[in-house]
């Protein structure tokens, strides 16, 4: 059945950002270390590169499609080149009103301006039976996360510590919590979780 | 060969012990959730409670020890009872110094008032072919990690946040982690870290 997943990559401190985050640096110092057993090891974490990418739609907030603030200027596409990772729809929040923007590989961006609850509503009617995967950044992770939305959170801890940076999971208050497996290897422990209302 | 470990019950969001500490309720609050797993499945987690046990001398931080803050006053014995469970010398961090406190079970306690790399040599020496063991609380563990003296340091994450409280791996900078196993159930997930310099 079709449910809410969120992966994160996250450090033994809990940061899945780190400090001091730039257009020319976009995950903040240090944080592209978490993401080492993606590109390293990809045969030995296939099952979980292959979930990530299972979801029939993505829902990810402003600051992770751009670091563009305020009114849509010039034409920003994405930190990802012409062809995404996503070959999905995305529904990417803000307060900014913008026509889609189609990509090559299927990956199509939409602009939601009407909350999150409705974003949701969008990526589940795109989706149809695959998942919904609420892709980031850490606001927009606490934000589902408070509403109970997220059925299954991969967490996927790098054995790096950060220091600083975006956490994710403070000021969660709307979700309990229940490990479901965990497996890994030495660049990484995938944690997953079973999410229900607190 | 001995080794150096440390042992942290830990939450999702990195806390070892929550907010509002006191003699009544010395983990802080729901910090009693983080060691569910050790009461509610001891024979799922046996090898890992058998590691932690196993150690032939510990070392904790005064404030683990005990509440009481400046000179020793009255009689404290530890929070355990008469039978802790340490069954080992246990070597306690406070700048007052305290003969030496024997305890029902093997645990004795000695208070080392010369500073922590004093401490870990007495208990190497205590331990002999054992490992010493980190026992705790936060700031303990965090000056052991500054001085890149753990080598295995085994989070116990249970599925639950604490939202505030004392934080073991903020600023941690004298260490390199790197993961050499994961294994759990529901009520933990067991991730255990080589540590070297940083």
């Amino acid at each position: 059945m079709s449910q809410v997943t969120c992966d994160i990559g996250i450090s033994l401190d809990g940061y899945m950002a780190g400090p001091r985050q730039t257009e020319a640096d976009p995950l903040g110092e240090g944080a592209e270390e978490l993401h080492r057993w993606m590109f390293e090891q990809p045969d030995e974490n296939r099952a979980e590169l292959d979930a990530i990418t299972a979801a029939g739609a993505f829902i990810m907030g402003r600051n992770m499609f751009g670091p563009i603030r305020g009114e849509w200027a010039g034409d920003w596409r994405g930190w990802w080149g012409d062809e995404p990772p996503y070959h999905a729809p995305v529904f990417v929040l803000t307060h900014h009103d913008r026509p889609p923007l189609e990509m090559e590989g299927g990956t199509t961006f939409n602009f939601v301006t009407d909350g999150i609850e409705s974003a949701l509503e969008r990526a589940r009617a795109a989706a149809g039976d695959r998942d919904v995967s609420i892709a980031g950044g850490a606001e927009t992770v606490r934000q589902y996360l408070n509403i109970a939305a997220i059925d299954e959170l991969r967490l996927h801890v790098a054995p790096i510590l950060l220091g600083a940076g975006e956490r994710p999971l403070d000021g969660v208050e709307g979700s309990r919590f229940e490990h479901a497996g965990v497996r890994g290897n030495e660049l990484v422990s995938h944690l997953t979780l079973r999410v229900t209302p607190a």
